[in-house]
């Protein structure tokens, strides 16, 4: 048998382990992982070895071991030289989530360096790199010296995560994704925590979304993800803190890239939606409180523009050119409401898979995305709607679209008498922080 | 997405609906066995299927609908021209289970064709194709042709199962032997079943093994795997009954390819251990009632040598020489008792890994096997022995093997005060037929 390491253990050995409900040994843990990473563990093996761990379960210090292990499996990224403090953001990913993008240049502005690595999107949630490239020139792709200097520099950096950070996630998310082993926490939270602790991040807030448009849509189980993330970071000495946070309505009034990003750019300018305002407001005070800044009112860093100013240079540091008018799409299609009353239903995974059939998402890593393609909703939930009224309006390229994204939105958009209205969830539901 | 059948299922769906507890439709059953023959279903989304499998169990209707599957995968035999009825017997595997050999010639001598499709050993427990082919000549395949025509002439006929029966089956053995899965009551059940199915027999008697030298160590397991497979062949048409019989120590004083060989040919020549006798007697009779036979006492056609003239018969048309020496080891090492009393404990895991490692079996499919190594046992639990009476003798063609064969000997060989004997378990115990 054998394989990397001292200690070398054998695949089935490991899997049975797990399988029969034990607890992996911190030698079992990195063997497998490096192992795996190394190809001499089979993806077939590893498959097995992610079910016996979603249905069995992990301890805490498994998932610690097997985070650190995935961590190990790459490089880690070291930003103690810089003059200020860091904190980065992770959101579980939820429909018309832009915050990162006000929230970066925000929380910049108030003194700590920002350093976010981001993803692009797949399936309903968008990706923040592709709602940042529907910006004319702006590249995703920085060395590790770059992103180093605009730290320094500008304090903020949004950026594609380099292949070198945790492969071992990279393989093993991919293979999770085809086996249905996707939805295990301890699998879930060690591949977000080993991408944000190898980022090398010293204070670390998570948005874990809740609702119909996002991957949790049961408080009880986000609350497991938030604490299991809450743990791992503490572990591994990033100061981490965890707020709950509603998706079962759309963030903002948009969903799609280059419209994400325009209202983005209206929320740094000091206005946009409510929801958006007070959520990035909410989750820059925790990443101040975590990278232990308490004396700057990150409010007061919205209204005297110097969040837009670090947005700009941000923007142009990456090739982007600010003030270049965002696309377009080509064609667009009203959804009127059929009644008078209020808007009591309008669920965020239905816009969300709207505006994914429109062109705005991708089913597959290799697909190309539409910048100008999505929804704009003109009424938020609990807002009174008269009949005839346009509720939104749906973008895209390709008008053969249209169909398919009306087919998502029904049952998703209900209008009733005032009486009905659900009474509406607070945006915050929970905040989680090391015990 | 796709696949072949006009019901086409997706692996995820099929896998996430198992995982999370359910059962599987009798189209996604059909779909996934097929989808994984020809390789539209992915190795590692087989193993994260049959790691659910293993966690989360199947019901009859699904373990039915599978095993009918795989039967589908591959050609089905067809032995309904003979003249007489066919019975099959089934080994989980022992050390030291070389009944099959006596046993097939035994039910033909009493009217009953045996078409009996073997493999070959993995591991501690021997291959009944391994124990012929040490005799000279002897060959394994033959085609469905010259297996038809032996069993209406001889009426026994021990062979290779032939690559065309459910090659489903073949794949997913392999796939479960490195992804810690072999162990799922529902996939052993099929595995075993749908060959047996396959190969066309209209009766099966299995025969269950329980204790250390088993592949089931517990009788709770054993029952409930006994209790599977007489279901799924009564499912299928085929009268089945199962015996649970013990494994804690060997069958019979031999453990070894031509050792068993020998043993074999004195039990059919009117000796033979006792054990080994019984076991085979038991066996017989079941087959034959299986079978509707019950006016022939197999103990009269071991007695009149009608059952040593179908074994000579038997091998002489698979090219072996029935009468030509058995080959001998080039080495022996003697292992003699530390003192007087009886003999408490012969293990059979113990022995069968020391045959194993003495060379009379494989590690991995590919290697060959000697065919004179093995472990002949002077005595059995409850006899009584002396200081330094030859307990085993151990036989090979490579003296550097008796160290390791030695040590797998360690604590599987005691003999304490006659007081302390452990009452001896039964030989069959426990018996299941279809309700």
């Amino acid at each position: 048998m054998g394989g990397p390491g001292q200690d070398a253990h054998d695949a089935v050995e490991v899997i049975i382990a797990k399988r029969d409900g034990g607890e992996l040994s911190d030698s079992q843990v990195d063997w497998v992982v490096e192992a795996y990473t190394h190809g001499v563990v089979a993806e077939e093996q590893m498959s097995a070895l992610a079910m016996a761990i979603l249905l069995n379960g992990m301890s805490r210090r498994e998932i610690s071991r097997w985070t650190a292990a995935m961590i190990a499996s790459g490089e880690r990224m070291d930003f103690s030289s810089l003059s200020r403090p860091t904190a980065d953001k992770h959101s579980t990913g939820g429909v018309g989530d832009k915050i990162t993008l006000p929230l970066a240049p925000l929380v910049a502005a108030c003194g700590v360096a920002v350093p976010q690595l981001s993803g692009r999107g797949l399936g309903h949630t968008g990706g923040t790199l592709d709602k940042l490239e529907s910006i004319a020139g702006w590249r995703a792709d920085l060395s590790n010296a770059e992103m180093l200097h605009q730290l320094e520099d500008v304090g903020a950096v949004i950026c594609a995560a380099g292949a070198g950070l945790a492969p071992a996630d990279r393989k093993l998310y991919a293979l999770r994704d085809v086996t249905g082993t996707v939805e295990a926490i301890p699998l879930i939270a060690s591949s977000i925590m080993s991408k944000k602790i190898a980022e090398g991040t010293r204070a670390l807030v998570l948005d874990v979304k809740v609702g119909s448009g996002a991957f949790m849509k049961d408080a009880a189980r986000a609350r497991e993800l938030g604490e299991t993330m809450v743990a791992l970071g503490t572990d591994a000495g990033v100061t981490t803190v965890a707020l709950l946070t509603d998706m079962s309505t759309p963030l903002g009034r948009t969903a799609g890239n280059a419209l994400e990003v325009a209202e983005s750019v209206d929320v740094l300018a000091g206005g946009g939606p409510d929801d958006v305002v007070a959520l990035t407001l909410e989750l820059a005070r925790e990443m101040l409180l975590a990278a232990g800044v308490d004396d700057v009112d990150p409010a007061d860093r919205l209204r005297d523009g110097s969040a837009m100013d670090v947005w700009r240079r941000m923007i142009t540091t990456q090739g982007g050119e600010p003030s270049a008018p965002l696309p377009r799409a080509r064609e667009t299609q009203a959804v009127t409401s059929t009644r008078s009353g209020v808007l009591s239903t309008l669920d965020a995974m239905a816009v969300g898979l709207a505006a994914w059939r429109l062109g705005a998402g991708r089913a597959r890593k290799e697909d190309p995305v539409q910048a100008a393609a999505g929804v704009v909703m003109h009424a938020k939930p609990g807002d009174q709607v008269t009949e005839g009224q346009e509720l939104l309006t749906l973008y895209t390229d390709e008008p053969g679209r249209f169909d398919r994204a009306l087919a998502a939105l029904e049952g998703g958009v209900a209008v009733s008498d005032t009486g009905s209205v659900r009474e509406s969830q607070p945006l915050v539901i929970g905040r989680i922080s090391a015990t």
